[in-house]
């Protein structure tokens, strides 16, 4: 018997049909002999509605009245879920944030979990009572409703999992687990089995939008096996685990491979400036003014100079891109640069993989492959265990085929 | 300077526009130098959504989770009001039932409320803070939510008066205030300046559902100061007060007419068992099943029996007709009566007016009235500030229209 936490997303939660289905689930397990207590998001498309109903009225209002609004999604379907499972036989009780209490702090829309009492919740479980949480809500210490942020409940499960000792987090989604890469591109790609957190990390952060990243990090930090689920398709999911446990046994049999997937995004803009003076201090005199203008940067490339000057390259989300050319025209004029480059029509193609950490020659790999299909490669990022290249965008599925192919992914 | 308690049904929430209506209304209260608590109810429609939602689930689900679901609906209206405020200049903050706390007994769907802290509400107050409070709502000892029922907001409204002794507890609606009689039968109804709770009860008991009666009651018990105002149409609204307060001040200028007004119900059929022997004990016999049958009896006459029989009459909702019908003539056959009388095609019409206890012919001048119109009258019940009369229900209109001008209500 294991006391395991499942969360069911927005999509789970869509129609009364969707409701009954997980409250079926729900029993299902409870069926084998486990402990369950359940988290659940908004129904699909709810918090939006709320929001902009709230910024219909205040578009810059105070942020705990958009905490009180939004939190009302969750509040209806933890009493849905508990009125089906109820129906299904299974004695069920729902809790908001503030019921457990779920403390955080006071920073509203993005509040961060700092407490939960596990007393009621276990307490239930014991007397056969399955418990239906509220996801991406809490309490702060004036009492007000706070939320985590979107993406908030699948931190809800993990952060309640680590709280009740649980010893699983599944959580459910419309996708049955986490693949190779993305099936649309690649129809090769594969369901994996395991995959570490680190990974996971990376593959999250650069567009494989299965789970949330704060979740993902929080289920890492507190060592949380963590399992993405179809809630739509039966099937085993795919397990985030420890690389090495402590004990050595969670992290034995994650996969060998070297490579565990290719992550792409085609949201990113590249800007240049060329010809800058080659002097310390300069990358900071770049990035704090667009820092400074709230532009989130992501890949950062500066070769070295020659002639006293360089090229300074970054990445920026496209939404961003004319702001940050602004700021970068003022800067290169002011910083006496030649000029700025730019260009809106590139991808960023990762290969990701733990493996790659003690194997030389994966970039070397990865490179050839790419030029035995004529792709030109733009930028070059790596950390341990991921490279990341920026290529003109209509390469993007000449390139994650091709990768996935020259690494093997479409074989076990 | 005052304090005051507003609330604000659903209509007037009903868009982001009448909101912002509210807001303003509210704003220019405080302006003039008052303080204000504003009480709200869920959008017009909300909660009846939100409870088909939860029955289509589970038709017979724990209403904890029920009130879980309901209580949303003025958690969103809640927030939006204080950003509405907020955008309006007035710095304001909203709570739930359970960030008061508004304490109440445990239940569910139909709670009463036992305990109200202040505290937080009045210091907003002071602090120049105007508090957005959520009606319908509370939470009982194990911290769950519950709700106190239809038109619960109006309790909310006036037990919050009372517990901050407030000078005055306004109940915005979407009539101007309380009506000799109801203006589309009479259309020369007047509203009344001023009316005493006795006489809303009975005025409210009656169908003029412009508030709850519970808060009323309430208002009564606890001698706050209630007053019917339009959210839409300005103007001083209806008084509802004490006929003589202890210092003699507040009683003082309620109107010295004879009538109040004139109440009327199209919802009540009329059953007589015709020959039920006439013992003691009968009206127990016959009341009893019925009302083990959960069907509430409006009216009830039993005249002076002869030959050791009498004839025994109440008045149900027409929706309980069939029920009561099914009890009642068994109970005959029971009984050894002679038969069954019913009718549906039945309206009750009654005065209603303080001033009638000290004034005899009151009566005789009713049923004068209707005899010169020839309308005949089938059950006549009465009480200290009440006569009501039983009628064909083809003569309503006709019916209060002469009353109403045979009692000089179009006159102030």
């Amino acid at each position: 018997m294991a006391l395991i936490v499942q969360k069911y997303g927005g999509t789970s939660m869509g129609s009364v049909e969707r409701i009954e289905h997980v409250a079926n689930k729900v029993a299902s397990w409870r069926a084998k002999g486990h402990q369950v207590v359940v988290v659940v998001s908004a129904m699909s498309g709810e918090t939006d509605r709320l929001l902009k109903l709230a910024k219909s009225i205040n578009p810059r209002g105070n942020q705990r009245e958009y905490d009180q609004i939004a939190s009302t999604g969750e509040q209806v379907t933890i009493g849905l879920l508990a009125l089906a499972l109820e129906k299904a036989g299974v004695p069920s009780r729902s809790y908001t944030g503030w019921q457990i209490p779920l403390r955080t702090d006071s920073a509203y829309m993005k509040a961060r979990i700092q407490d939960i009492d596990g007393t009621r919740l276990l307490a239930d479980c014991k007397a056969g009572i399955v418990p239906v949480v509220a996801g991406f809500q809490g309490i702060d210490e004036t009492n007000s409703i706070t939320t985590l942020g979107r993406g908030g409940s699948d931190t809800t499960g993990v952060a309640l999992a680590a709280a009740l000792k649980a010893d699983e987090c599944q959580i459910y989604t419309d996708v049955d687990g986490v693949y190779t890469t993305d099936p649309r591109v690649e129809p090769k790609a594969r369901r994996l089995d395991r995959i570490t957190f680190e990974e996971m990390l990376e593959m999250a952060s650069l567009g494989s939008k299965v789970l949330q990243i704060r979740s993902v990090e929080f289920a890492g930090k507190y060592k949380v096996p963590l399992r993405v689920v179809s809630t739509f398709v039966d099937g085993p999911g795919t397990l985030i685990t420890l690389e090495d446990s402590e004990d050595g046994s969670t992290g034995a049999s994650v996969e060998d491979a070297l490579i565990s997937g290719i992550a792409f995004n085609r949201d990113e803009a590249q800007l240049t400036i060329a010809g800058v003076p080659d002097r310390p201090g300069i990358a900071a005199a770049i990035l704090g003014p667009v820092g400074d203008a709230n532009i989130e940067v992501d890949m950062i490339v500066q070769n070295v100079g020659a002639d006293g000057s360089t090229d300074f390259t970054f990445t920026v989300n496209k939404t961003d891109y004319d702001r940050a050319h602004d700021v970068v025209k003022k800067l290169a004029e002011e910083l006496g640069a030649k000029g700025v480059r730019s260009a809106l029509d590139i991808v960023k193609v990762s290969l990701v993989g733990v493996g790659m950490r003690s194997h030389a020659g994966i970039a070397s790999q990865m490179f050839k492959a790419l030029a035995a299909e004529s792709i030109n490669i733009r930028m070059i990022s790596t950390s341990e265990i991921k490279i990341s290249v920026v290529i003109e965008d209509k390469y993007l599925e000449l390139a994650v085929r091709t990768l996935h192919s020259a690494f093997g992914l479409e074989k076990k």
